[in-house]
């Protein structure tokens, strides 16, 4: 069979390595990054490789602080210790979630873990400027408050609220952040931390961040945010699903199956947004001559009792169901997690979800999916920034870049 | 820090890692799966492994033939080879595609290469039985026109027209396939074939096919088939993603836009199968008086010109347009392609798509999207049974399993 050796293509998609040398530096700490203890020689036991090559590899993560001793004392005498671990306080991130009136920021560990926290009451329609100055600020502040200091930053997550160009991290025509499009997010926070930056809008990192925290058993996740607007998040197969342009999750804009001729803010008419989001049902309670003029007021009334509130949400989770069955005929989640300050107005907006879900969609695709409605300790969005940067920045290519090989 | 060291949680999502160990014989294989001609000296430089280490695992590589010496004459000698290769004639692939009304049968090599292939006409309503007999005869007929022998197989790939449990095998409430639901297909062929089978359903497996043979770049694919139903499989990141219970892409039962009281098999009314399906389109032009019983009759009228098939045609693209202008939004695809019979019919179709989606979709999401035609060449099925088989089965796991550790 000789003649036919050698000259296949390659067989598999063409999934992207990253860079990554499957065998350098970079893949052994993925090994060790399940935070087990282990010795040179295990890991040359487990792994194959060159006694030689594990002690380089281990000497230049040792360097690079990402793992550290593990036995007690060990580092204390001469001997060089002999077990390694992953040490998740090798770095720290800078986590920043950016809504429409507030900003959250915090330096987490590299387990996501939060070591100190911030919120500031700003407007996104602030500009950027204004609002990551504040991140800026109380980064900084932050890093202190944590007993570090800029040395020890891996990197810095954004979440924006609005579409995000994630490779470049600028926001695209984003409707409710004028003076934000196209802005450069990444080289304002570069210029100023000196580390990685990477940006994607808020409803991505939520994703993340409850795929994290509460769902990394479930492969399929949707993650939806009903608050201003709608959007969603998507993990395919445990990981994001941001598609061609970053733009994948934009919901808002899909036409009602009920049919509707009120305008949208994009152009078109009978947008899901226009319909369902807290800004419409806000609008749809001041024709009734009930005082609302954000989704905060609308959960306010809701949770004193308005029955034109609950009526409305109630619509506007039947409208949004509507909507996701069809976006689960053709995603197939286990999870769909809702999201926003309007799922905080009582069981009232998920209630309609599940009943116009678990009525038009098939019975295969529903039979073991779970709708539930996000915790709401309002941390999701902080997490899944740090997360995000936490999966880029120790990915194997990412530590092959970071760990100086030895003299 | 060593008191941080040790206890860290992972910190990111869990990938299954299907059980292969990172520096195993099926790792190493996956390397040398590009084609490239290495010598043992050479792979230990690339992966730091020790000499013996992959000396140990080349050799267990050679044994199971995936690859083979690449030295022209080298074999011949009493030396042993100095420089390998994948062996992309080392097995054979039998891949079935089973259509409503026809089955395709092909042997290929371990890159998708079709050796030899049959078509019977045979309609899915003659059961399991009928149909998988005749893959049994004709894949072992196939085998011996290669040239090659049972012994060979690495898998059996199977399409379905229907939905599929991918991790079982077996039809699920199929609506065409009568005798067909919850049948093992699996356990059928591999009593015959003694190898791996995987069964999917044929769009998942056409989406596959179309991917590797046309569109390795895109890695965000949506691939549409309209034949007598409607349904989709879908492309994230390069992968095939399924969803939580291998129903991901059920295009064919979300609700129209334009809002309809036809009723759909599936119990629901509006349903975009029920309105532009090809069975949809016959129904449509009988009311009509003219003579159609099948999406073939559709094409068949549509190609003589007639212009109320043309018309329904374009009609039933814009309301595939519609909702596929809801995929677009979800999901962000780089490309689309709209294969099945009805995608034969001329560029009627396709045009109603366009119109609809670029309507109604948001700007970023359709800048550089593309919506094309499926080639009519009509072996994406075979291909797309093939690769899911090559794909799984040289995985590294599965290599591991595959190669026998040397004497």
């Amino acid at each position: 069979m000789n003649e036919d050796v050698g000259d296949a293509a390659q067989t598999t998609s063409p999934v992207a390595i990253d860079g990554a040398s499957p065998y350098g530096a970079g893949a052994l700490f993925q090994i060790l990054r399940d935070g087990r203890h282990r010795t040179r020689a295990e890991l040359a036991a487990e792994t194959g490789l060159a006694r030689s090559t594990v002690t380089q590899r281990v000497d230049a993560l040792l360097m690079s602080n990402l793992i550290g001793p593990a036995d007690k004392g060990a580092s204390t005498g001469g001997r060089p210790p002999t077990r390694f671990a992953f040490n998740r306080a090798a770095r720290i991130v800078l986590a920043a979630d950016i809504g429409a009136t507030h900003v959250r920021a915090a330096v987490t560990d590299l387990t996501g873990g939060i070591l100190a926290e911030a919120r500031e009451e700003i407007a996104v329609e602030a500009g950027p400027e204004k609002v990551l100055g504040w991140v800026d600020t109380a980064g900084r502040e932050l890093i202190a408050e944590a007993g570090r200091t800029l040395d020890d930053l891996l990197g810095v997550g954004v979440g924006l609220p609005g579409p995000v160009e994630h490779s470049t991290g600028r926001p695209v025509n984003p409707p409710i952040m004028p003076g934000w499009d196209g802005f450069d997010v990444q080289g304002y926070l570069h210029e100023r931390f000196h580390a990685i930056v990477l940006a994607d809008n808020d409803v991505n990192i939520m994703a993340l961040g409850e795929h994290f925290t509460r769902w990394r058993e479930a492969p399929h996740l949707m993650f939806i945010k009903v608050a201003t607007g709608i959007g969603c998040g998507l993990i395919s197969d445990h990981r994001l699903h941001r598609g061609a342009q970053g733009a994948a999750g934009d919901l808002g804009h899909i036409q009602l199956p009920r049919g509707s001729d009120v305008p949208c803010r994009c152009g078109n008419t009978g947008c899901l947004e226009a319909v369902a989001s807290g800004a419409a049902i806000a609008a749809q309670l001041r024709e009734s001559g009930i005082e609302a003029r954000s989704s905060r007021d609308v959960v306010a009334w809701a949770r004193s009792g308005s029955v034109q509130a609950l009526q409305l949400i109630r619509q506007a989770g039947r409208d949004l169901g509507d909507v996701l069955a069809a976006a689960v005929s053709l995603f197939n989640p286990s999870v769909i997690v809702i999201g926003g300050s309007l799922a905080q107005a009582g069981d009232h907006l998920i209630a309609g979800v599940r009943e116009a879900v678990y009525r038009r969609s098939l019975p295969l695709a529903t039979q073991h999916l779970r709708i539930v409605r996000a915790e709401t300790d309002d941390r999701d969005g902080i997490v899944g920034a740090a997360v995000m940067v936490i999966d880029h920045a120790l990915s194997a290519a990412q530590v092959d870049k970071l760990v100086t090989p030895p003299r």
